[in-house]
């Protein structure tokens, strides 16, 4: 049994493009309709196929759908969900896959009073944007966290929690506010460090931009590849996800600082006692399926 | 032409085993001699075979060199050069792989004062440690920067240049002090930062541990690769090259103090010029064949 039949994705990046693939590839009966505000990334859609239909408006995209999913960055889902509101049928679910839930929530409620929503977030992804950047196997053993009101019907989530579930992701539920904290720590707080380490080693006078360049597999490398993210879709994140972003920042600034005290003061045995501790972190990322074990997350040696 | 005809390794890890079996597969003729401090360390090693020989005390493996380098962590580079200085041929030329070069220098200048040393640190690594982690490859097109002091003879450093060469590294020649300050910004305050923030991550109150694990596809997981590498040559890393990585992160704080304004005051643009400016020095990585441009470093979806 097929959890919907007609599915319609608004916004056709990275991540809603391989929601249209990842339907197409393990749901192949359910007819997948797509729209995107910009005409570029419309047309390329439909070159690419991924789509059974690419519709020019908002509204024509979700008339007849039983699943609307907004892929649009979190700053953009309130406008987003306006633009089709006197198009949606009365029984279609909406769901989200933005960053943060409380704002995401707010916002599509004040434009959908009576819809039945259920934020969503599939918490994968990669470095890479535009609808060409996509790909169905995505989800395959990410998780994916639907965030409903209290008052959801059951039956509802149900058949929501079903399609992440064909897709292949593992789904988990809990409240905006707690999605929110979780998704500072092991998302957004990441990515700002990421962006902001990389901006300094570009802006010192005495480091070149070709030497950090060239002597970037020392470690550097790795946080470029986050801070290569989509800048729209971060931007919102941090805006709309301010202040578990502000909390996390300061418990790390703290952190930092006693690190930075062990150094000037030659404490080798909290430098130690710490990077033997963070060990165990990454052992379980490793056997729960969220990393590869492979040196080098499996980059290639050749 | 063979730069060197018998070459040993002090420290049998994973850049000196690495070293070991680079040299075999490119320099087949080259005797290799290794000596690790770790009795465990010296016989899985003889099991692995990638040495000639591995000899018990380290004034056995240098008595014929004419390359030794050190793998030690910094912190031990004095006392290794003690325990076969006495050993070490008159034209033998002593190099090392630690990753801070004024201090090291220092140290071995210490115990060595007529040898010819020609302090290096091939920027090449990953988060395993041991005998077992090592392999042929890993220098192959990475940088290997040589600091020669100021009256250090030429042919000397030819000959060690054409030995990384060799092995599949560029070689870049520097100032023990600039290296400091380079690699501070490409390795050693990022690998810091990963370790905070995944102990910040550990420690909280509202979010697992397990949570944590779970959602860390979201950024979180790349940050744990760096901070899994070997405590101990990390502790004496920063204990070694305290006031570069002191001034870097006092930049990185001042960074990132802006962009937590930023994000309380709700200036979005601030946000947007970093994050799209941190794209750049990702694709001039990926251009100059330092990263993977495969998403997620090439990481398997399967």
């Amino acid at each position: 049994m097929l959890p919907f039949a007609r599915v319609t994705i608004i916004g056709l990046g990275l991540i809603g493009s391989s929601i249209a693939r990842a339907v197409k590839e393990h749901m192949p009966t359910v007819r997948v309709t797509g729209h995107d505000a910009d005409p570029g990334v419309r047309e390329r859609s439909r070159g690419l196929g991924f789509c059974d239909d690419v519709t020019d408006t908002p509204g024509a995209a979700v008339t007849d759908a039983d699943l609307v999913i907004l892929c649009v960055p979190v700053g953009a889902m309130g406008a987003a969900a306006e633009a089709f509101a006197a198009d949606l049928p009365p029984d279609a679910i909406v769901s989200d896959v933005g960053g943060s839930k409380e704002s995401v929530l707010k916002a599509l409620r004040q434009h959908l009073p009576d819809t039945v929503i259920i934020p969503g977030h599939p918490v994968a992804g990669t470095e890479h944007s535009g609808p060409e950047a996509g790909f169905a196997t995505l989800f395959h053993r990410r998780w994916c966290i639907l965030t409903p009101e209290e008052n959801a019907p059951e039956a509802a989530v149900g058949r929501l929690t079903v399609f992440w579930e064909k897709l292949g992701a593992h789904v988990e539920i809990m409240t905006p506010r707690h999605h929110d904290l979780v998704l500072a720590v092991t998302s957004h707080v990441p990515h700002l460090i990421a962006y902001s380490i990389v901006g300094t080693a570009s802006d010192l006078e005495d480091v070149t931009r070709g030497e950090v360049i060239k002597y970037s597999a020392g470690g550097f490398r790795d946080f470029t590849r986050i801070a290569a993210s989509d800048p729209t879709m971060w931007r919102d994140v941090f805006l709309n996800n301010r202040e578990a972003v502000l909390e996390i920042l300061q418990r790390l600034t703290e952190d930092v600082t006693m690190l930075q005290r062990a150094i000037r003061w030659g404490d080798g045995d909290t430098l130690f006692d710490l990077f033997t501790r963070t060990r165990a972190i990454r052992r379980g990322i490793i056997d729960q399926g969220q990393d590869d074990a492979a040196p080098d997350f499996g980059r290639r040696h050749d």
